[in-house]
């Protein structure tokens, strides 16, 4: 009996993460086998990451077999779980997602905004032909999606791809409970966060600290700039007594865009003009990690790594495949189809919901409808969504228009013609679906 | 610390069940006190039942204290559970529904049809009235209701009553998921089924054992009359291969009313000829059983109980009371707000669901919405729900004829009126709401 | 300038109405072109009445030009409008969807129960089929469509044919109007009626004269049976007091066999011993019509015409082409997409509505929520009129069963299969879709 | 017999244009009766008007009594109409709106963005009084609104007041039917314009010319600046053509406060440099119109008053209440509830849409499903008009603050407080739900 886990993108940085956690749960969760595959830009890179990881696994001792391929079709053969954290375009594609939005005003971002929209753009087609691949070659394989913007991604590969066997994850909801419990003086283990929305929209609407709701204390405590709540990528600029009054909900970190937008902004362009963007940050944070990798003596995830924007992201995905692959029904944080449990969004709208995990998929628990005060920006923000998924897919000029048009941070007319013909250029290589029609 | 359960129609012949419920898990779900409530009426009956009970206890060696009283309210003061097994107008009244349905050639039953919908209106003020009462005197109670019709009575009290912490069970899913484990042959805790509908209308749309779909199986071995899966109150008259085949549905024991409803008719007009109705059969099981809890040397609960429909209705109660108080999350099947579980019924619809049980409460699982074979009768069967619930409360004449008349065993526009006018008469004592309007 | 129509099944005993309806509005709709379509079998009354037709317009002297063919293609050249009347099997097949039923003991008839369900397996497949011609040959073509079921016919068409520009008319509302305006002494131009359902299963739910409700009066009229209301084909049993007053409907003349299902089905079989079935009946009066169609004296349709069940529906039809073409934005009830219509129903599902009439199609005026006396029951309804769509174009025997099976009037496991089995079987010769899948 | 029409606001600029519309359409809408009301602080301008139009009816030599009171409650006996046009808190309110956000860097507007909000937290109770005073000494009265923010405030009077025969009317889809007909050199009778949205976010759809689909050609025109298409308060910046051809529908003049935020909020700021706020050029404005109303020689509505940005309101009116009375069934688009029209939008909502006008009230005409580019950013401005008109009853600092802060003009979690701190100040006199709670 094997059990093979493939990680598509598996040069990423983050990869030692998930190594760790694989060897971490191989008691419950006993991987026999892995597969690294990498395209060949990042070559150099799936090496010094498949020999770290080769090391970690002799450090400890666990029987698996561990191998790296550019050969993608081939490494499919017989997997049962795919994870799949790939970067269409590189640092240097987020770079512009950061830099040419910014350089007219507007937030600068790799998730959210004209940035988010463009990674959306690049990576959809890309994630549907390796779904397709999979759902030819190893039917009954699980795809576990980390890559961003998660949310659209992973309702793009439901709606648009055979294969149903997908899941898509972030790191933030982890975050929300891990630095809810640190508020709280609990143990993450013991607090649970009923979560509303979708992915990097999600709100959280009650804490239960062993089933005591301790919701009024944590919003207390959010309000100001008294706790730090954000991963390592979003400095967090507290939110506003009235906010958290108002809305009685647990704001997730990428909510300052939206509602502190100016802010933002202005805090993002003067890190730019210090910095360069957080692509060229991560870039040497990326530099240095890799750095540490090469070293032979390395025989273990290294701390620094957590610096990164989606530290604990790998931890989420060993956890749900755990759960799968046992069939726990334990309840998990994931992206999936809504399926009525905010009845307010379409059935085959994906949100990030608790879930009940089986070794038969995940199934949200009912989360009832979206609160008055937020309904409106919620659902605005799933047809903004669709409008992203479908340009993604049909390459047409007027299709990627409207989502620009209707993202709440551009918005503007005239403008969003300006980014987005901007963006079609620079991103020209990695967005043939555009080029084939012509624009 | 107390751990208080109070049991409204404590004078039942079921209690002794619940009574071994709540002994056996008495490490898990600790009560510390018991109060069996009941009417003047019944009070011969509730003191042979507090007798036996507190043999039962006694012989167990548990601490726990148990004592009866006609005061309800007083009862109530800090109960923490609140179950509700009560038949308003006794087994006469059942006697009623069901011969009366009968004599005009209508299925009579105490759950289903014209029977059901007079329980309906005959329970549901009477136990708003509880609810009322709970809502004051221990308002963190959870009130478990297993008064029929379970699933109406229970949308009539979240609906009409300020206490929102009910929560209304059926050993039919138990049932379906015990004779399911029976005919794979397989222990009924490894078992999963997915239901689809509401109480009494309840379908099972995926059988998992061990997290493997094994559906296909159960639904071959269903066909015919090969394999008896209904409680024991209801004789199984068999499946047709074409209708299993065309709905690829569990269908549950009272389904044969509205799919076979001639043969049942004329197996219930024989069976009434032969023994008079189910209420005088219950009656004298009823005697009998009462003459074993006379016994004083009886210290258990005797197997004959079982005989009785409503077997392990109570297990399933304590089950859920024991997945509360330890906040569990795991999944029961109960009756609780749809909340968009099944998208095509109302967010305020009670249906018979999986849901993780909390302390906080029961969550739906997303079930996604109704097969399309499906869908209109289910449909139509929670309209004329709400239809009962309406003339329960308002006991207006026409209401009451409306919900005669849409259901779909009765449908008919002058034998509607027939049947409500005869059972109006018949059960005038215990329906002073419709008195009252000088109907 | 031509303004062409095309009737397929132009042999039907209906078309001098037709003609007729032509005729008397050529001021406004002034038709140059008649084609009278039919197949061969019917080649020797389509001559009949196309001589007829021919003298009738010689009389009026009105410049139409009319002719007849078996040439369905050719005559579609050029089309304004098509409208269609067909019997597929013709009357021999009705007999069978009455007869059979009703050998049964089930209601017998051509537009409900098992017996329009296969009028409407019959149906479907040549209609789409014409649609699809009409869409090649002359897309700009309205599609009138009075074959019955009416209603799911043109669901059928909208749903699977390409061709968008098709309407559904019946004569029923036409006739409620008239009749309720008899009812009022009043004119029916001044009646209007505020429709709510689809077609032979709509409601009046207010009655309007001049702008005044009198919906009262009406239904107090309609109690017992002091009126009759119905159409030709349909003897009225009157409906009671309870029921008008519980419902504060106008219940249409085919809700009888639903709400007075026994007494329908004793009339039908009584009916059906002294007279043999509708179809027989209707077969002599076809037999005597085109009798009187043969005299080379008579010029006009004859008064006989107005006894069969159909009568007025050409008039409909005419009025409805009338609006079309001059835009007349005028209200009339008609068979289209509800489009949120009445929110509680599919934006895709057919409804007989109330509609303003334009040259670019029928638009529905906004009726709202159904009222919960009936909405239970109505939603059933296009949830079965939806699997005897699926069950046209499937040829699946299994959704042909769940079609019968979730027929309010027939529900019954066992039955249902009985029944489907002897009609597929009686039918075989117009069931190309279920022969071919060998069931 | 009487026709009574009161004139709530009857002090108000605009009156004699209402006046006109009443004596133009005496023949087929004989009013006899006209009471203009007002309150005590517009008693001189009342006088002024009041004299004018008397001179107005003298002139036309038609029958009907005209007087003027700031007895509401006595005006209001035997009334058939009640039309509102009142400014609560007078031009120096209005001045605040504009003023306060532009301060700030927001849309200053009456209608949009912080300034419509307050406008209806000051508007909204005051008519919820006139309604109920309405509902109770003429209770048969049809009230038309055309106080703005006219949706919002027809949508809480329809929800919050027992007087149902409420409809809110808007000048901006007959100035966009009438500017259509000038781009396209035809009449505006032959014009139809397909709306869909609401009240100042309302879009047009289709453009049909006699029937004839002229939508592609408008579109075209609307490109740039080439036409202007606007009332006299809003100045066109032009639709760039990527908008236009990606959304394929025409906006209307309100739609560039969203999509060129930017440039409208630079225009406002030089305009508000040069020339103070809009209120105050209107002040101007109305002070000369007062001093030609004032001329005794003047006896008709002087050419002048079209330079307002309401010019035609009272024509829609007069046009609506014609109908009415005459139970025309002709098409109008008027505020009222949705009622499925908009599937997507809650029953309740109410919508700007071209209905039926019947003598018991508008229905609106089915539009359909929001198109996928617009319906995120219509359902959000409905969520939003929601809160509004929730905080305008609650009086609640939170409830207020939720306005603003998802108002997609504002959407700034800390500047939404400021905004609102500053404008709750500002109008305090005029908001006692506000005061009444301490705030």
């Amino acid at each position: 009996m094997t059990l093979k886990l493939v990680i598509i993108g598996g040069g990423s940085s983050y990869t030692p993460e998930i190594i760790e956690g694989i060897i971490r749960r191989h008691d419950s969760f006993p991987v026999t086998d892995i597969v690294l595959v990498d395209i060949e830009a990042g070559q150099k890179k799936l090496e010094i990451i498949g020999d770290l990881s080769l090391r970690m696994i002799e450090k400890s001792a666990k029987p698996i077999k561990l191998s790296w391929t550019l050969d993608r079709k081939r490494a499919l053969i017989n997997a049962d779980f795919v994870s799949t954290q790939i970067r269409v375009g590189g640092l240097e594609a987020r770079s512009k997602d950061e830099r040419i939005p910014l350089s007219h005003g507007f937030i600068g971002q790799e998730t959210n905004g004209a940035g988010g929209i463009f990674k959306a753009f690049r990576t959809i087609p890309v994630l549907i032909e390796l779904a397709e691949d999979i759902h030819t070659i190893c039917p009954d394989a699980w795809m576990i999606n980390f890559t961003n913007p998660a949310g659209i991604v992973t309702e793009a590969l439901l709606k648009h791809s055979a294969h149903q066997k997908v899941i898509g994850v972030c790191n933030i909801p982890f975050n929300m409970r891990h630095s809810t419990a640190e508020i709280l003086g609990v143990s993450p283990d013991n607090v649970k966060i009923q979560f509303i929305g979708m992915n990097h929209f999600v709100f959280g609407q009650k804490v239960f600290v062993n089933g005591v709701d301790r919701t009024e204390e944590v919003l207390e405590k959010l309000v100001g700039d008294h706790f730090d709540y954000s991963p390592a990528n979003i400095v967090n600029l507290g939110w506003s007594k009235t906010f958290i009054e108002s809305t009685r909900l647990l704001p997730n970190p990428y909510h300052q865009y939206y509602f502190q937008t100016k802010e933002v902004l202005e805090k993002d362009l003067q890190a730019y003009k210090e910095n360069g963007t957080r692509a060229e940050v991560v870039q040497q944070l990326e530099e240095s990690l890799f750095e540490l990798y090469r070293n032979p003596e390395l025989r273990d995830k290294p701390k620094e790594l957590e610096k990164r924007g989606g530290a604990f992201y790998s931890d989420v995905a060993c956890s749900l495949m755990d759960s799968i692959y046992n069939n726990k029904e334990d309840v998990q944080t994931v992206n999936t189809f809504n399926n009525g449990a905010i009845p307010d969004l379409p059935n085959d709208a994906v949100i990030e919901a608790n879930c009940i995990i089986t070794n038969h998929g995940p199934r949200p628990i009912s989360v009832g409808p979206l609160p008055a005060t937020i309904k409106g920006l919620v659902y605005q923000m799933k047809a903004f969504e669709e409008l992203v998924i479908q340009a993604s897919i049909s390459g047409d000029y007027n299709d990627a228009y409207t989502a620009l048009l209707m993202n709440p941070l551009i918005g503007d007319e005239k403008r969003s013609k300006v980014l987005l013909d901007e963006l079609l250029e620079a991103h020209k290589a990695y967005l043939p679906q555009f080029n084939s029609r012509g624009n």
